[in-house]
């Protein structure tokens, strides 16, 4: 297959490319340093990206940024570009997306941890999780041609910890490369409409 | 308790108002006819409304429109409808309306039964419900103050059957009266963090 991997170059991105590259051809897309330029906040960069890279088997979303800051001192801008990047990036992506997969492709996106076990700081983390969950069970039922959509839901990754820990007290990491298998499990596999969480 | 109760006059709101006001004061919110004037899509004029209340005990939305379109249809701006308003309209209540609210006071939001159970046209009233639920778990570990936050997360309510019918074939429709129940119970519980979902 040949399956676009926007944020191929982070910690989850590194982790879902080693799973992935043994069998399939990877094209790396992302903001900077990448194959492939695109930035998931600009619906318009996605497109011209897809049509640089022509038709694929599979869309991989291992990105998305929010805000991370207390309940209570979260700015409008901050919930702005937490909608705009981790939210509505990854929902544009899969619907500029989907008309560029041959028929029976997938997409697969990113939320996380936070949709049901919260913790301080990341209230724009969370509200971004669950609306892609909801997005995917919905967008399953409507894609045409045999698409599919699923999302990958990691617990915090072990290859994080030095930066993320002191968010994460008690919380058990999980290593990238468990977390890929979720990844390969949605694209190679034949589900759609299902969220897989990796805790 | 005083209580502002932002759609009271919509079909979820007349239900909630009708339970609530047997035992407490209630302020009806809305952008057209209601007592106060406030549109939840415009941040500003929550903070007028609540400034022009004063301190109440408990605010609750029973609003919340999205745009309603096949997936693939739904436009760039039907999908910044629906943030502005179900998503971060509501959330956005919350926010700046907690400042308003009685220590121990609690708010209360709408997601809804697509959250889960999708339908054709609902992608993005499923993301803002996932949204909506996904928040109101991060919110409550954080606000300060004794301050509660749950949601309710209504089924198709019997009253909006004959224009929401079409959509929603074979679900179970759920009175206004059984939903406005789970509003009583975070107004009048203890719980924080909760969705209750009535279907
Ligand atoms: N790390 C964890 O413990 C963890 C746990 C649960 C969920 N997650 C989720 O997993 C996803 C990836 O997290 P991560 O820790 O791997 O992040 P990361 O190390 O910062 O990597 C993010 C990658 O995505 C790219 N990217 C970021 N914003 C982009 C945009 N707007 N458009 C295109 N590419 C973009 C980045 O490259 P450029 O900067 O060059 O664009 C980078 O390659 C996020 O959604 C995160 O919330 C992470
Ligand atoms: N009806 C159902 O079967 C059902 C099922 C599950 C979930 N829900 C959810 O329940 C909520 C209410 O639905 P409903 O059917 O009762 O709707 P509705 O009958 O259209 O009533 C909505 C009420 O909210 C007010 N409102 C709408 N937009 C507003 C805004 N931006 N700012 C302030 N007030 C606003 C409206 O008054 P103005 O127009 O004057 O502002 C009206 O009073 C929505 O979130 C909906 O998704 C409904």
């Amino acid at each position: 297959m040949k399956i676009l991997l926007v944020g191929a170059h982070g910690t989850v991105g590194r982790g879902v490319a080693a799973e992935l590259a043994q069998r399939h051809e990877i094209v790396d897309a992302g903001r900077r340093g990448a194959s492939v330029t695109l930035d998931l906040a600009d619906a318009d960069s996605i497109r011209r990206a897809l049509e640089s890279v022509g038709p694929v088997d599979a869309i991989v979303s291992a990105a998305g940024q929010v805000g991370w800051a207390p309940l209570l001192e979260l700015t409008p801008e901050q919930w702005a570009f937490s909608v705009a990047n981790k939210l509505m990036g990854q929902v544009n992506l899969a619907l500029v997306g989907q008309a560029y997969l041959r028929d029976g492709g997938s997409i697969t996106l990113t939320s996380g941890v936070l949709v049901d076990q919260p913790v301080r700081y990341g209230a724009a983390a969370s509200l971004a999780n669950g609306a892609i969950e909801a997005f995917v069970r919905a967008a399953a039922i409507e894609l045409p041609r045999g698409l599919r959509i699923n999302a990958v839901s990691p617990g915090v990754l072990l290859e994080s910890m030095s930066e993320l820990g002191p968010f994460f007290r008690g919380f058990e990491p999980v290593p990238a490369a468990r977390v890929a298998l979720a990844y390969s499990r949605s694209v190679e596999g034949a589900e759609t409409g299902r969220v897989y969480p990796v805790r």
